[in-house]
């Protein structure tokens, strides 16, 4: 991203063109939805202005109007522009890795685990404007609606998949990288109760399996993969993968990025 | 089910009857609830409205309203006859296996698992009329509000019980059979970016335990046990009880039926 | 709490003011939610009239409203005091044990462990009154909006930490001590479709890390920890560690009580 | 209505086919709409159902949900075939004697007096039925959301134009002919404590301008106009204009049927 | 009410037993309403707690919930008793006038401007606590709820009927007596942009007539009755009746109050 | 309006800022509305942003949300610079000539013709842009919520009161003046079923008092007086008071511009 001659406009927007195509389809085969495609995707220009209205939908509540919260998550996409970019790299993980997934409007209107990672985005840079109660708001919301727990001080790359989501857990000083790949249980958790650095640091590209527990400032370099349901305690070297209760290693990945295969076998991993 | 000489009418629905005179009793003892019970049971003649009712107020959204979804419900109910023979099953397979119920009324009111599992019932039969959309549509709302993720392609047999259910995962491919129980955290994976088969296919009266994790395109044999935070990444014969990360065989279930029992302790399994 | 010369009221309520002072200066500096904050903590004389407001909120939903939500929780606040001691001793195990967490207010609005927990408190206030159906009712809102199952006749001392919460599963007959820190996909569980005495029994200061399940009426023993990811199925004798699929001792806690200092890493307690 | 040979079918049903034709040219025209009339209009198969689902809408409350209230308005639609023939004759008459009104939608979507009309059709088949309980609900319904207060008992012919209906009052013993229009703040009042037959009773092709109170058991006769803020306490002779407070006759309206013409001036009536 | 030996207690309450018995046998009669009769009167030990939560739900609105209004009129109906006291007497008046009403229940659940009143009760007194803001926030509900215009500084006595409702306007300086009827589109205004006392003061048992406006700061004598659409610009004698534009004396009602005798009818005072 | 050397900025903006400085003394006063006041004005830079959030919040409905109606009146307000100044002079009129209101705060937070007012000038934006079926949408939740309706072709100046509101009827081809008082109940109505030009035409400085019906296309000139209760049918020169049924010359009003003194005294006025 060193050099960025063209800003996204929605004339050269490929990502919102193909959603609103998609969508326009949709609509003809199902009037069901008619309805909620046209507010939600057709009604808007943008795709900022897209997400701002749905997740203002998604994070409604009785105390806190859709009103007030699409202020925030347009003040957020208007004042951060790496945010509308990571959203579309998001979408694009999700189409490529999801066998499941065919379409750029999939993620975008269906995926909590993509709703739940761009509202992390929005109380991620509340948090970084010293606005902690309401990105602490937002973690609560995401939460309770999700049951995602990203801490909004945490980092997080783009091209993130956090798939099928329900038990995500991220803590205050994890850090993840881009390319990588989450599914659902998954922790990045600390241990102590003490403050200061004490969460895990995950490298680009890591494939991170269902509900994985990675605990302590430790390091998962780049290209690892963690087994599903292992409980990882240590540093974990570039392109390796590792498995168990503790986890040990117990082979390399098939790929450089196994975050993109989606690859969630380990017998061929062995050695 | 071969010969079937009666049909299902309020009149000779006795899982319908019970339902009712469970509800005016618990009307009659808890005043708070008189008005959810009545608008929930007692208003509608037949199981099949109650359910549309209660199901379609489970999955109210701002953009899609309850009236709207209660409307596909019902078309659902209405043109597949087998979803309202699961439901039965499913309520009898919940009183008859859980231990902390004890009455048909407490599944079809209360139990997420149930709730969850009926409204992936109306949107694999959307799918399988060629409306993905919709279907997608009702797999993001369950996913949602019950932190359950079922594919609506996702085939599953009568007789199921979810329990407690939070952070279910049953992915595209998956095939579940009768009489089958899981507990909560239980993953159906898939494994590998591209499509087709993939995901693990799960024979009769099979009973998995919280949290285990069961990966690919592999046989779960009818009458198997998996024991809680085990991770599957093969075949497992018919009648037999794996456990452990990865998971190994440790022996027989007490039973034929495992899903049953309910029995969860693997030790008296062992060999 | 032997003697208890001094009754909690407005004036000498420590928790409550430190709750309105913080309140107060967060409105202050993040005006999107002064409207939230005012309706919710400041609009209050006591700290039980905000709790009942907050939780109502949440509980809300089409079928039983918060207005009616909202008298069960009055009348359980005003019935047994030992809830509203215990919500305060919760608060301050939050404040204490969570390095992410400096203030009272913050498990108080923002916590959805901290909330299911005060509402299965009330749940528990219902069936031990012989109110069992709408105690249910509250199990399945508690389950649905915050992901966390917990039995309402299970039985749950003060000072109780539920981190993260998503997946969390208590079951009927469970008990558990005073100042305990359970994290996120804990498992209470039971064993067997019979009823009876078949969950375990939790003494005080255990620590229950991330995803263990333990399962039937065993005992875990006072200042026990069990590590994240294990499958406990025999008894834990007090201040000893286990881990593992299944469980084994390896070795002792670094304190007395484990829940306090929330440390998750297992291995300078190896022997 | 002697004869009837062909039932009411949506492909013989000229004004649904037509509302469904201009509410496709408003989609086209107006996307923000696009949501609302979808759901509104398209997705319906007939104009019962799709009234149904709109009024449900209108009349939606937090103690009594749309999804009860559409149970009721269908079952009225159901079991009374002249009330959807009297919805389509009302449609009908405010296309063709609303100046500002030139398509058949646009009552059906937008004018409050139409709604209030249907649901007193509702109301009055309730009241009919013996259910005066529900009846007095609906009315209240119609009087808080559209502010036109007909008590259920009232009866009411078909081609009636409720022109901005804000304040309109019809009292229990009232009865309204057929193509009558009556325009905002008309009353049709009773007199007296009493119970019986103390309300107007109002023949066919009546005018009755804005305003206008009409009190007591008197008879305004067939083709009569009632001038604007007249106060009528005495038989109308048919095709006869009064006016005044007390309203006394004046002339004749320049028609047989002035309720067709809706022309309010009297002047050119005066003898 | 000089001397008042027994407080309103729900044992001696006989309109609230009333109410109560009626209710019972409603439920019983129309399934569809025990939902909303449960929550809204069933629930209640008293009179009052049933008001409280029956105007929060019909002032409920996105920015003010339903919570916060009844905590405010709980508040008004603990602190002031003669508000309660006023309320029976009002829905009796209802009962003993409205010959279209035989309940005492009826008022209470859909007599909007039953409700208007006692909402305006509400502000009244926050008026004269010195919370203007929030009596003028009630006056704007009720207004739109209801189509009434009280403004709470205006004094009403007790026994009051505002029969249908929709369009009455009442200033800031009126007066109005007990056992005073008003029909719908009453004005009791004022005249002149200058502050002070400039509005009707209606004495005892007058009775209003449909559409009349009174204007001014001008005396109606107890006993008078003013016809349906006069204006009233000058003080009305005490037994006179009123009417015209302008209101002219025709003569005498045919009653001491006739207010109670809702007798519209002019013909028969004139002299 | 010829030359506009200075831009409205929230800077300059002085009725802004009093309503600013008004509501921050409003939340001192009274906690229960802090909520509604933070989030309705002082969580706003500009008096459009809030005005938007505020009529939106007014007009949600189930089909149609805030979320969506609240970026109709925001285009609004940014393509016609002169609704904005009008909402400015519509504020300053109603402090100015009602005597109950003493600050800019209140019509525009509690005056249900103030938002039925400003909602019609976003109706009328979109009638001029062609949008018309938005535009009655609009009409539609204004009559519904407001009881004013004004049909959005309507043309209407600036410096308007429309006091009390409810029944305001203003048809299609109705023009009003700047500087005008319309009381409620006030009718400029049209005649006949013809389209073309058919509604009242009212000068500046006009005012109208309460139930005035004023029909066909006729002239109010400039500085007239209407009384209560009038039936207007022909012609009304300028500073000239017309009353009665029908309406007649009765005198001149006492000053030149009756609208600013709100004297609906009609005596001083006759000859």
């Amino acid at each position: 991203m060193a050099t960025q001659p063209i800003a996204i406009s929605p004339e050269n927007d490929a990502i919102w063109q193909s959603i609103q195509t998609e969508t326009q389809a949709a609509i003809n085969k199902e009037p069901v939805l008619a309805s909620f495609l046209h507010s939600t995707i057709l009604n808007h220009k943008t795709l900022e202005r897209a997400l701002s209205f749905h997740l203002a939908n998604k994070l409604d509540s009785p105390t806190v109007s859709a009103l007030l919260v699409r202020e925030v998550i347009e003040d957020a996409l208007a004042s951060d522009s790496t945010i509308a970019k990571a959203v579309r790299c998001d979408i694009r993980a999700v189409k490529e890795r999801d066998s499941a997934c065919s379409l750029y409007s999939v993620p975008f209107l269906y995926f909590k685990g993509f709703h739940a990672l761009q509202a992390y985005r929005v109380a991620h840079w509340l948090w970084n404007q010293g606005r902690e109660d309401l990105a602490l708001f937002f973690q609560n919301c995401i939460s309770t609606e999700f049951g995602v727990d990203i801490h909004p001080a945490a980092k997080i790359g783009h091209g993130i998949l956090i798939d099928h989501a329900t038990g995500v857990v991220i803590g205050e000083t994890a850090t993840v990288g881009n390319n990588v790949s989450l599914m659902h249980s998954v922790t990045l958790g600390g241990t102590g109760k003490e403050g200061g650095d004490r969460h895990p640091k995950v490298g680009d590209g890591v494939l991170i399996s269902a509900g994985a527990k990675i605990l302590g400032n430790i390091r998962i370099g780049s290209g690892a993969k963690v087994g599903s349901g292992s409980v990882v305690l240590q540093d974990v070297p570039a392109h390796t993968t590792v498995a168990g209760v503790p986890a040990k290693v117990i082979g390399k990945p098939g790929s450089d990025q196994p975050a993109l295969d989606m690859n969630h076998g380990i017998n061929c991993d062995m050695g």
